[in-house]
């Protein structure tokens, strides 16, 4: 199936989500204009994005099942995995609310964040936590006579809290409004990208499918932690090089990392190399709201070749989990497949 | 033992909660700033209210399990049904954070308002969340290998998606800055205490208590809500009243509900009851900043003699709860005792 089919046939699943939730409502005994405005908000905050995360639990489902195509899924089957992958688009949705509020951003897939929009504001909050809520809503309707049910439960929380966590260093450590340079390292950054990226973006997807596919021994879904929590990682940082080294065209918008003093790999690998007089440009320059300060940063960037540290990164972590995945132990049903998969969604990507 | 000495006990065992949330923190490698500030936020957000909801966990238990006094409780039941009572301030802590910013409230507890502290802000839209996944941390800990574990988490994201429902209605029913009482109903008031208050604060304390002590028959959790619920809404109904008609000496602050716009048990009533004439009186006058404005509000609700529709109101429910008391089947271990404490701390009371 082609990725724009099982994209639209994901999508497809979204508005019996929607009617489900408003009919817990409706029970509730809600009066209209609240099912109306908590409708308006999972419509407004959980598709729209690229759902990648969603689309990941089907297809590792699928893989691990042994299908060569979501096509061939069973429509019962689909619909359950199906609805896993909209519980961590809601989970994302909360999170970008709530997120687009604390940088005060103002678009985000290209319409005003939910906080920007008339009558909302500060209400954004509360919906935030309610796009939370759904999650369990959902898992509590839908997989309560599994057996699985209590793993889904504790793994939303703990992927939750862990991202909560790195959200919250990130926050304290990269303030827009204050920089300061010697909060930073590669340390920190680390576990910044691992907490708040990584859990929820790569480890949850396969995790989720490996427990309805009955394939979740301790053992394998260490397996599946080990090579897709670095992978994340790698994820984001590639993220952090192509905001400051690729194109508009290639990654659709213009990078701002420099500008909003985001505690980016690039910033903090080029704090590693740097010598006093190129740490001090940095000091001067980084996170202030003006080209000129950009372009001095870009120009220190080229001088330390970021862009070759990051092209020798990238070929070390990419060769580590090829031989990581190599030694992945199937002999429980666990698939390498399912590793490689995500590895070729990231590696050498240019967007 | 005393009210104080209670209180004080259940003080005793916050700390050793607050290290175990940072143990855990330490143990995912987070960076020890980042643990500083979420034991901060513990510290600042969690204690210092009244403790009621949390201590009726405690109350009910020793109730339900034949203790004349909480002393008598062994050491470590004590410590596990405390957890919970502390689980449930956690909840409250995560709400009040949140409503704090959505009302742009200025003080609690007799402190600034966690995010008017200074370096706080809008992170404490991630504290609040942190604040929440401090109780599934806690539980995952403590009550992993009871049988009512799953029950416990249900019951909580249950009441959690029931209160901020009833805070969704609120907010678009009675915003501040755009007063328009056509929204205002006493049905839709009763919605919103049940939702908003009763759920969480006198349903929950009760249920969890009963899943740990063995009395959890859904006939028994229904007995228990069929009194708490209605007994919540009184309690709402009876804080609303004296928001505008107890002294500041009874109520210890000054009542703002009338310049605030909220959507108040009085001005429900006050509607209901109104002339024409006396509605336009509120049409004009509630929910405005302004003294006189205010003084006209409470001289209709004085004419419209809503102080005697609330001694109607609380005697009537009263007795119909002491009836529904009174009929409790106490078959399956629940005593009708649990819900008369309950009963006995609200009825009444004038502060």
């Amino acid at each position: 199936m082609s990725k724009e089919n099982s994209r639209a046939k994901f999508l497809g699943e979204f508005p019996e989500l929607v009617e489900e939730l408003k009919s817990e409502l409706v029970r509730y005994g809600m009066p209209a204009e609240a099912i109306k405005w908590y409708e308006d908000s999972l419509n407004y905050n959980t598709p729209g994005g690229k759902l990648n995360r969603g689309l990941s639990v089907v297809d590792t489902y699928a893989i691990l099942k042994g299908y060569q195509s979501i096509d061939e899924l069973p429509q019962d089957v689909y619909k359950k995995v199906a609805l896993l992958g909209w519980c961590i688009e809601l989970l994302q949705a909360y999170f970008l609310v709530a997120d687009d509020m604390m940088d005060q951003s103002i678009t985000r897939r290209g319409q005003p964040c939910w906080y920007r929009v008339k009558e909302v504001g500060d209400i954004a909050i509360n919906d935030a936590f309610m796009l939370e809520a759904a999650i369990y809503v959902i898992l509590k309707k839908h997989f309560k006579q599994e057996p699985y049910y209590v793993d889904l439960i504790e793994l939303f929380h703990d992927v939750t809290f862990q991202t909560e966590l790195g959200q919250l260093l990130d926050l304290i450590t990269a303030p827009e409004d204050r920089v300061d340079l010697s909060k930073f390292s590669l340390e920190k950054h680390s576990f910044i990208v691992t907490f708040k990226t990584a859990y929820y973006s790569f480890y949850l997807p396969v995790a989720l499918a490996m427990h309805v596919a009955g394939v979740s021994d301790p053992k394998d879904l260490k397996q599946a932690h080990d090579v897709l929590i670095p992978l994340g990682e790698y994820f984001q940082i590639q993220d952090d090089f192509l905001d400051c080294f690729g194109t508009p065209e290639q990654i659709g918008k213009i990078g701002t990392d420099i500008q909003d003093n985001k505690c980016s790999w690039v910033v903090n690998k080029a704090l590693k190399l740097a010598s006093p007089e190129q740490r001090k440009i940095l000091d001067d320059n980084y996170g202030r709201k003006d080209a000129e300060c950009e372009a001095k940063c870009k120009k220190l960037f080229h001088d330390l070749d970021i862009e070759t540290h990051y092209r020798e990164y990238e070929e070390k972590v990419a060769q580590e989990l090829k031989d990581k995945i190599a030694k992945t132990d199937e002999s429980r049903g666990f698939k390498a497949d399912v590793l490689t998969a995500f590895l070729n969604k990231v590696y050498k990507r240019s967007k």
